[in-house]
C-alpha cells in the first residue's frame, strides 16, 4: 500500500476507527469507466461525517450556538475501485481537535474487508452570523475525541 | 418517432421553441452503461427552466412577492442516447398558462440536430409563507406566453 | 390529492405495491430551497427499479440474452417536500406488461405514511447489439406481473 | 489566506496557470446551507482535468496504448463560498511529472477574481488490461509540462 502523509501506521490507524455507516453504491454513481466516479467518495464522506456529528449531538439546531461546522479542506486517496451494488462501510474518527477546528479521518471498507478509500479533512466551527471561527467548548472537544 | 401525449405534431411543436441554453455533457453524468445517466436529463431541464424564467425576470428576489415557482410534476421521453462530451441545446417554452401555474415543455437537440430528449412539467406559483397557490398576474402571463 | 392520469383510484393503486427499498435522504441531495432537489426523485426511482428487477432476477449478466432494459420515459408527481435525513420507502410495481416493454409505477412514502412522490415509466427490452426491441418471454412476463 | 502544503508562494503559484474552463454553478449543486455543496468542487476539477488532457491530446482512444489515466488521490481547500449562478473559471496545470504519474494542481476563480478553491491530485497512467502503471513517454511528459 502506498505511503500517505496523514497515516503513520496503517494497521494502528485502521484500528482506531469505531463509528461507521453502511453505503450501498448506486447505479447513478458509476461512470462510463464502469466503476464508481471519483467524485462520489466525497458524498460518502459527507454522509459519514454528518452521521458522526449527529451521533455526538453536534449537528443540530440546539448546538448551533456553539458554531456551525464548515468544511475547510477535504482529501481522498483511492485504493481500490468500487462497483455498482457494492456495499461498503464508511468510517470516521476525530484525529485531532484544535481550538476552533477538528481534523476528521475517513476510511471505506468493502465487503471483503479491503480498504477502498482513505481520507481526511478539517472542519472549522464558525459563528453563523459573523463567519468567524468560534472556540470549541470542552464538552464538545471531549465528545469528539471519544467519538 | 414514437407518439407522445403532450406533442400533437412534432414538426410544429419543435418550431415553437426559441429559448435555449447550451449544455456540455459531463463525465460524471455518464454511467456504467457508457452513456448519460437517465437522471441527468432532469438536471438539464432544471437549468434550462431557471434560465428561461430568469430571461423573463421571473426568477429573482423582486418577483417573489408574486409567488415562488414550485415544480408540481416532470416527465421526460428519451429519444437518443447522449454521450460524454456531447454538446446539446436544451429548449424551453411555455405551452399553457393557467391561473396559478404554467406548463413548460422541453426539448434537447444534439450536434447533428437530432432530438435526444423531450419533456414537460407544470410549475405552480405558491405563496412562500402559506404554501398556497397564488394567481399569476397578467404581466407574468403575457411574459410567459411570449417566452 | 390532485388527479393524476396514471392513477385511477389512489387507494387501490397504493395497495397494489409490495416491493420497496428504504432510502435515507442525503445532505448533498438538498438544494438552496432547503428541501430535496427535484432531480433526486429520479435517482430514488432508479435505485428502486434496479432492486425490483434484481429481486426478479431480471437484472444480471445471465438474463442479458433476453435483452437489456432501456428507459423509454419517466415521470414524477411531487406531492410533499422531503428533507435532509428523512427516511422514505420507495415502492415499485409492474403496472402493465407489453410485448417488448413493461410500464413500472413508483411511489415514495415518508415516515408518517404520507405519499411524497408518485411516478411511472416504461422500460423497453432491447437487443444489446442491434438496439432493437426484443419480445419478453413468458417467464419474464409472469415474474413481472407477480413482482 | 491560510497556509497550504502544496502551495509555496500563492502569488507565483497562481501565475503559473494558463489553461482554464468556465463553469456556471447549477441550482442542483447548491445544498440546504444556501451555497455550493462541497462535493461539487471535485466535479468541477474533473471537468477541468479532462479538458486539460484533451487539449494536450492525452484523453482519447488513440493515446490509450500509452496507458489510461487513473486518479490516485484528490484534495481541495475551500477558500470562499460559491453560490447558484456564479460563473467561475477552473484552472489546471501540471505541477510535477513523474515516471508513471503527474501531479495536477487546480484553482477556481470567481467573477471578482477571488480564489474560491485550490486543489491538487495525482494521476497515474496504467495499462488498461493489467492495471499496472506504465511509464509516460517523453512526448507526453513534454506536453504535460508545457500545458
Amino acid at each position: 500500500m502506498k505511503s500517505i502523509a496523514y497515516i503513520e501506521n496503517m494497521a494502528t490507524w485502521r484500528e482506531e476507527f469505531s463509528f461507521s455507516i453502511p453505503i450501498k453504491i448506486r447505479f447513478s454513481e458509476t461512470d462510463m469507466f464502469g466503476h464508481v466516479n471519483n467524485v462520489s467518495a466525497f458524498t460518502y464522506f459527507e454522509e459519514a461525517r454528518i452521521e458522526f456529528l449527529k451521533s455526538l449531538n453536534l449537528f443540530s439546531k440546539e448546538t448551533e450556538q456553539n458554531g456551525v461546522p464548515v468544511v475547510a479542506d477535504l482529501q481522498c486517496d483511492y485504493h481500490k475501485q468500487m462497483y455498482f451494488d457494492d456495499r461498503i462501510n464508511v468510517y470516521v474518527k476525530a484525529h485531532q481537535v484544535g481550538t476552533t477546528s477538528v481534523d476528521l479521518h475517513y476510511m471505506a471498507i468493502n465487503a471483503v474487508d479491503a480498504i477502498c478509500l482513505t481520507g481526511r479533512g478539517r472542519l472549522v466551527y464558525v459563528n453563523r452570523h459573523t463567519g468567524k471561527p468560534v472556540p470549541l467548548n470542552d464538552d464538545v472537544k471531549r465528545l469528539l475525541m471519544k467519538g
